[in-house]
């Protein structure tokens, strides 16, 4: 038996055109502004016209992440179309791929198999220009804040402390750390200096936090760029940048929308990082599908430890959103791999390695049902390799938790293979208890909102915070900024912040190295562990088998 | 008397909906891809079913610019709506305007006043995001050479013999000269590095140059990026880097539709540096605007010395077009300040200085007459300052060539301000002689190419060439990369290579310092000076100024 790849399924899939899509949202042909016949932005303004659903919010989230793969983003897919054939109109709400990726090692975040969103090619290189304009407004505020360097420094910036770097949408590490303003006394200011890929960069996160353009403006000012001398704060609104970044993002701010092989609305939009900031699509773009239809699918980035945390804690939080269910996606595969088995022998029956990383699926469920206070469902994506015996195993263990076990197909049957899951959701959303809460209130001191969230959420025996962490944190304090909530940057594969502390790890202690402050995304950031802001290319990157031919036939992307 | 500036009559002009512009133009809706309602990509392929008209091909040129400013743009977009005006179906194709001096200096590169090109927000700041795709591929290109270095190293690549360098499209001189690759192991190779401005990438030249997709491709591939330590030539293609940039572009290609104030057609489509590259829209634009209207109406960069010199030797040569006419643009005050009038008395009769400054449109025009064998007629753009004895010397000295002179007043009133540029045009290019033709063999020596440039062109005594300029000259013979047109890289501000020099300087000496060679593009870059590959911002930066308002209306955009 051969399988379709992603491409060739997507290359053969029909399109619908994208005035047809809308309509089924109620967008008039005019109110939707064209990129090409298959992707177009819509104007929250006038979405705003319509009247309002207020669809009910269901997150998909994942076990910790591993090499197996587990299926996020197409159980997303999957579910929504489900819920589509099962008579609930919903919109998926999703964050855009970076660049970056697709010509490093794996490529494309547009889904999988017969759950994928069109055009998957359009929407893994540069799609309407979201992440382009993200760079511009980055590198806007680079060049003024060294500009203003260079120009005789009236607020006397510190050139050693300068925070904000450059971007740029690509993996290459030889940016990574560079001294810039070399050259002549014309050619800028001798300083350390370096470059994130753009979906690190606080703009991203900033732009996926905003309301509207207009708070989106606000928070760009707010951004903390630099030290001066004296050690007083400077914000990008002191070196006027705000307003010509936040012209720069005035069209990336409205969603896209785009459609699913099974003709599901999606809006994809935004994709900050999931660990030194929040991993979610745009606030704007799930308010836009809540609005516009009877359920909201949407995802957050990595396992629930860091992406569905932060949804609740930080986007939930500052944006006002209640979710109303969240589905675990898990597979055997992934669960055996936590619990020790090697990646070559996934295949095999093994339910001792079963039974070991099971517990990691179960602390994940534990945190969304007790923590967060939300009606749960897991769904375990099937491979022709699991056996009954392992998913009598998971089911059994779930069902102790009182949450159902759905199993998908959706990779290889689309929203057919997600039915029993839609209704597992909608039984979940429509008559199970939601007590839905945050894990910490904002208002209480720094450590102790890092605290609550590794030992409640990760199950810490406690945290330790480094010499340098506590000097920050104290800084924050005196600059007011310390009553924000906090963004939690660890390794994606581990509950603890050894990523080789696979399952369900006890009595480990979180390392808090270092404390940051996105003051116009709103948030702190606490690191723990080297967290990497900008990838590098493999030896033999994807990017040298990507081609296209005279017809404008990409081949090799995926 | 109070004026609206270019931003107040370009917000209240009424653009149509695109696909009104390209029913003109025999392209039916769903042949275009719309960007919004009032942009669209069109399909070369699309437009090559269509019946050829072959139109005429009209050059919109100039004296050597001053800060007086002559209006290029704004003529050649005037001029084409006076030819619709009168009857002739006329298309034009314009260069994309480059981010960074939006936010630096002066602004935008729509045209002005009554003679624009809308939307002209759009057009100078994101556009369709082709800028954007072309430092997507340069960076690529960038990443994976340094990442063959860092894993390896296979092909032996000298990292202080690495031509190529990174682009981003913003003025920032800060990123001028960097040390790349600085950090730990893992980060890279420490090596001198630098960023050039996005329409000084090679990727930029090359993407106008090309005449289809697999053109690009080719051409992408054998851009020379470094020398190995053996000193042998490494392309773009050893890195197999040109498939995947190549997807890059795939979309960014397509040209660009748009309209001007008075609903003509206009393709703006690549916009290369006029001085290290050859300042001309993209090959496919001109091809396309052709194919589809009786004329075409384009413009090259800076002067006739440079621009002109450079559409013909280059992107005539390398696309087989011949133009039909040249219109040189001057101005009363521009050529006093060319005869050395203070730049605050240009408003008062100075008829010795405009009798000083006036050879130096007479070069030009002798340049396009007796050089290229062009038929030339001179549009003069009025201000209310100018005399009728100063206009009237003009016209007797340009009637001694052979030449006439039209008055024009696009800026205030647009098309019908062009009608008798336009007949004297249409006059030209159905009644006079065309001998066009190059000004050089490219299979004669590098040397000699030059000389013939700098003497018969620039009217210069004769050229010095620096011994390295001479070693590299010796190189690029020995890799057979020197039978290619030169683009002459000097200053647009005189004939000669000194920018002082102005008027019409005699006996001066052209001085060659360096030779690179753009083999990817497809020409040979003569030095001649520094020449400035990435800006800078000034004190104040137009930036400071610009803004959005909550509804997404942009103020202070010039």
């Amino acid at each position: 038996m051969s399988y379709k790849t992603d491409a060739e399924i997507a290359q053969s899939a029909t399109m619908r055109p994208i005035v047809e899509i809308a309509a089924k949202i109620g967008l008039k042909p005019e109110q939707i502004e064209p990129y090409g016949h298959y992707k177009a932005k819509i104007n929250p303004a006038d979405t705003a016209a319509l009247p309002p659903k207020q669809g009910r919010l269901v997150l998909v989230t994942a076990i910790n992440p591993t090499p197996a793969g587990e299926g996020k983003t197409t159980v997303t897919i999957g579910l929504a179309d489900a819920l589509n054939r099962i008579g609930k109109q919903t919109v998926i709400a999703l964050r855009e791929p970076s660049l970056g990726p697709v010509f490093g090692v794996k490529g494309g975040a547009a889904g999988g198999g017969y759950a994928q969103v069109l055009p998957m090619e359009d929407i893994n290189l540069h799609f309407t220009g979201d992440f382009h304009a993200i760079g511009a407004a980055n590198n806007l505020l680079a060049a003024m804040l060294d500009n203003h360097i260079y120009q005789g420094n009236a607020l006397d910036i510190d050139p050693k402390r300068v925070l904000w770097r450059r971007a740029v949408d690509m993996n290459d590490r030889q940016l990574r750390n560079i001294i810039g303003g070399m050259g002549k006394p014309v050619d800028g200011v001798m300083r350390p200096d370096g470059f994130d890929i753009i979906v690190a960069s606080e703009v991203m996160a900033v732009f996926c936090l905003a309301k509207d353009l207009a708070d989106l403006k606000q928070r760009l000012g707010n951004i903390l760029v630099a030290y001066a001398k004296d050690g007083s704060p400077v914000y990008a609104r002191d070196l006027k940048a705000h307003g010509a970044m936040a012209t720069l993002l005035k069209d990336a701010v409205k969603p896209n929308l785009v459609q699913t092989i099974e003709g599901t609305p999606a809006l994809v939009h935004g994709g900050p990082f999931a660990n030194i900031a929040h991993g979610c699509n745009s606030v704007i773009a799930t308010r836009t599908a809540r609005h516009l239809g009877d359920y909201t699918v949407t995802e957050a980035g990595f396992g629930a430890d860091l992406g569905a945390e932060k949804f609740c804690d930080i986007k939930c939080r500052l944006a006002g959103l209640k979710p109303d269910a969240a589905v675990v996606v898990a597979t055997v595969r992934a669960l055996k791999y936590n619990g020790g088995a090697e990646r070559a022998k996934l295949g095999e029956e093994n339910l001792g390695a079963l039974e070991k990383g099971l517990p990691n699926l179960l602390k994940h469920i534990d945190n969304l049902k007790n923590v967060f206070g939300l009606p749960v469902v897991v769904a375990l994506n099937r491979f022709v390799s699991d056996t009954d015996a392992e998913l009598k195993m998971i089911q059994t263990a779930c069902a102790q938790q009182g949450v159902e076990v759905s199993l998908t197909e959706v990779w290889g049957r689309g929203g057919a293979g997600g039915e029993d899951l839609a209704r597992k959701v909608v039984e979940a959303v429509e008559t199970r208890p939601n007590h839905f809460q945050f894990a910490y209130d904002t208002g209480r001191p720094v450590q102790e909102k890092i605290r609550t969230i590794a030992q409640r959420v990760y199950g810490a025996a406690g945290v330790e915070f480094s010499a340098e962490a506590a000097a920050e944190i104290a800084s924050l304090e005196k600059l007011g900024l310390d009553k924000l909530p906090v963004c939690m940057a660890k390794t994606q594969y581990s509950l603890s912040d050894d990523a080789k502390l696979l399952g369900r790890p006890e009595g480990f202690t979180i390392h808090v190295r270092g404390i940051t402050v996105s003051a116009g995304a709103g948030f702190i950031v606490a690191l723990c562990g080297n967290m990497m802001k900008m990838p590098g290319l493999p030896k033999a990157p994807a990017a040298e088998k990507i081609d296209v031919d005279e017809n404008g036939v990409i081949h090799g992307l995926f």
